[in-house]
């Protein structure tokens, strides 16, 4: 359902020093939207379009000296304040984990709708109708293997991925099949495959998530969580199981989406597919396997959508947005109520330096990124007639370390436009913007897609993956300078779309 | 019951660059009896007894011209070898988990002497009466704090501690009293603990351990786990739980001994008692905790001896050795199948050089360290009249990363004696000796305190407390390389102490 970007190419734009990445789309976890390889990226770090005499001209034009004067105020705020956090903790340990459809994803809609209200934001609750999906029993044991002690198993530590078709109450037991690849399954077929639980034992690379390239790295992995279900059950398996994609080696399983299949389907930690893997190389190795997830009813949910309606042109909006639902292992603090936090974060700070945008700000939470992403779609189908009127939409939904900057799908011709931001954003390191020709947010992909400017917030990921997806996902992962960062980030950029002479050619 | 050190204090031997450090006993978990402050540690990093004539006279007269060719080829068939991994290996992956008393503890005692009697050594059981401890449901969920959803809890992650006193199969429920200190719970005073459960949230120093004084952060934070039940049970609390005694942050629960209280007790992940102090703080916070934990009956079970008879001095000996037994969380791969698996690569060495030791090397796997200790204190009393005859004792059990040298309870005129040692480790950075009052391993304590000279391998611990006691202590937390760098250290000194031409002076 959900495009990622597995395989980048990225050319030199000639005469400049921008890059333009280009990628095969894929299907997967959401997140992963954003995923590009890191390494290109640091080709154009210190991007910084020659300050010819037509770019001053243009830049001139664009920004009025009221608002370049406005720009380090809204920064230097934003590095001040205290809010974004102050909403993550509410979100996270008050709410606690949002998953679409539960009571908490309820309060954490209302709570950020009466939040956006104290702003004065014009708020509406956008209907979507989510698929409930609820984690059960969620055990593995190994049974038979080499070397077993008499009488005793071996405990695998695992958890269920999102839309898992559930055991039986009491399991079921059967002997793995260990593969390092689609190839290897394949190469097995039905007879070595049917009746047994598959296992594909894909690690994340660390390394390569450590040198910058996590985008990469995750990639790679997570192609198995998205699909690998769907391919054992092809071969008659009668379970799938991944090795957690991440990076932590801490014994923690990473859960996520992965495309409805029509077996079991889990993810053990990398110690345990180890641990299985090393066995089944030594004989046969056989799991009882309790996995007794409910795929619950369609019910209400909505996105959450406030209006800072601008001066000169209201209709014209521009997004920030976050996502508020979360996975229920942790309490969705670095995914993605960072995100939501600091789209808030621009409409407070807007608020307190009585700051008015020509064009509405318009920030969203948005609901069901991780269960198969209907509150953008819902949004996307609301507002089909008025996407013209979108001038730009920005989303932050990795993580809350150091912003390093934007991706942004726009138009190369735009980017010198873009400078004031860059130069006010230097200070802080989060000066790049990188080039892209997907959308660099699942949830702004629909808007992205119909050719609105979009923008995702680019942060250092290379632990974001350590705790991805996981029960570690919470409050403390986020470094409170660092997402005040993001709130600058993403402040600065917002409100310089909303307040330019003319919106950013699309 | 043991002892461990908190506060140390070093003097710099007068005329030498010796440094010896002296500290307070104090009771707690048992892999602690090796914690010192690491930051002391490295004014002697570099040690090196100056070579005067009277040491060059002394280690002439110690070591045999043969002895000292053999130390490098000793060293260097250590550093080439994989023998100590695929014990560890099979202990921790084939076997699994192995608390004292479990079936896989019996398969292990029999595995190991087994593996012995193959390298020719003269294997006996010797029979240790253990306490049975198993783990039961353990979860939590805080039914009432601020800011709560309707209809909802917020699950807490936390694991028993050893010997607890359980729950009922209901569990309990009540008001979460969170303190920094033992004072602070003092202060508040019967009235505000009765009926409540006690929270000790003091952080493990994340901060220190990083700058390697791994042992005093340990310290500061295992107060709690060792003493912490009792104490809040003195006020009529009737559940207490600390915040997890260790470095990471994936919340994993860390668990170990507590001084066995008439109250449940527990250990939170540090993230989860972060969650619980700043709900706490804004007001009330209720939890429902049910720890089923079982304290059996006890059971025989085995310290595994193994003789590989000197060749002079068959009555003298020499013990190398590590701890058989395990947390149940788990597989015990660095607390401590590694200190087993490098003790017994001391003899496999031996063997596959073809070299006889002047004096017994016993290799010692000993039993119950985590539970109560008692495969030491039968062995002490079972060889009470023999301990005279014990040469020299080693262990390892600080885990499996780079060693640095040794701890040593030695009389500081010994020192100079084992220049030749670490002239040998000096390449592998393995030589540093440092001087302690109290015994540098656990299980060899009783022979310490006996006065028999007596060594620790010093391992590099900066993340040894990240993994130590939680699910997370599995195999591949071994680097082989690392792990091969033990056995070198382990079998130098101890065919060293059995070698030289009189034992180290005591």
């Amino acid at each position: 359902m959900k495009p990622w970007l597995r395989d980048e190419t990225c050319d030199p734009r000639p005469g400049t020093r921008v890059m333009i990445c280009s990628s095969s789309p894929m299907r997967s976890s959401l997140a992963a939207v954003l995923v590009f390889l890191f390494a290109t990226t640091l080709a154009i770090s210190q991007n910084q379009p020659q300050n010819t005499q037509a770019a001053a001209a243009a830049i001139e034009k664009a920004y009025s000296p009221q608002l370049l004067r406005e720009l380090a105020s809204l920064r230097d705020a934003a590095l001040a304040d205290d809010y974004a956090y102050r909403q993550v903790a509410h979100l996270t340990e008050n709410i606690g984990p949002r998953p679409p459809g539960s009571p908490q994803a309820e309060v954490a809609v209302n709570y950020v709708a009466d939040e956006l209200r104290k702003l004065g934001l014009e708020v509406r609750l956008e209907e979507v109708k989510v698929r409930r999906w609820e984690r059960g029993l969620e055990t593995a044991e190994l049974v038979e293997y080499p070397g077993q002690a008499p009488g005793t198993t071996q405990k695998i530590v695992l958890t269920a991925l999102g839309r898992n078709t559930p055991t039986s109450a009491a399991g079921l037991t059967a002997e793995v099949v260990v593969v390092n690849s689609f190839d290897e399954l394949k190469a097995l077929g039905r007879q070595k495959v049917a009746g047994r639980i598959v296992l594909f034992n894909v690690p994340f690379d660390k390394q390569k998530a450590a040198a910058g390239s996590w985008g990469e790295a995750y990639g790679e992995a997570v192609a198995y969580r998205g699909d690998g279900a769907k391919a054992a059950a092809g071969l008659g398996a009668i379970a799938s199981l991944v090795r957690s994609v991440g990076g932590a080696d801490y014994r923690i399983p990473h859960t996520g989406w992965n495309d409805d299949a029509d077996i079991p389907a889990g993810a053990v930690t990398s110690e345990d597919a180890e641990l299985i893997a090393h066995l089944a190389a030594q004989g046969r190795v056989r799991m009882h396997l309790v996995l007794t997830s409910q795929n619950g009813p369609e019910v209400t949910s909505y996105n959450v959508v406030g209006d800072l309606k601008g001066s000169e042109h209201p209709e014209q909006v521009v997004v920030v947005s976050g996502h508020l639902d979360s996975w229920d292992l942790g309490t969705g603090a670095i995914d993605d109520a960072a995100g939501v936090a600091v789209a808030m974060e621009t409409a407070q700070l807007l608020k307190q330096l009585h700051l008015h945008p020509k064009r509405t700000i318009r920030v969203i939470a948005w609901m069901d990124e991780e269960n198969g992403g209907r509150g953008h779609d819902a949004y996307a189908k609301a507002h089909e007639a008025d996407i013209v009127n979108h001038v730009a939409a920005l989303e932050s939904d990795l993580g809350a370390g150091h912003p390093l900057g934007f991706w942004a799908k726009i138009t190369p011709d735009a980017l010198p436009l873009l400078q004031p931001v860059q130069d006010i954003l230097r200070t802080q390191g989060a000066n790049l913007i990188k080039l892209v020709n997907e959308s660099p947010g699942a949830d702004i992909a629909p808007l992205a897609k119909a050719g609105v400017p979009a923008f995702g917030v680019l942060q250092d990921g290379r632990t974001y993956f350590n705790y991805h997806h996981t029960a570690a996902d919470t409050l403390d992962k986020i470094v409170p300078q660092e997402l005040r960062e993001n709130g600058a980030a993403l402040a600065v950029m917002g409100y310089v779309l909303a307040s330019m002479t003319d919106p950013l050619p699309r």
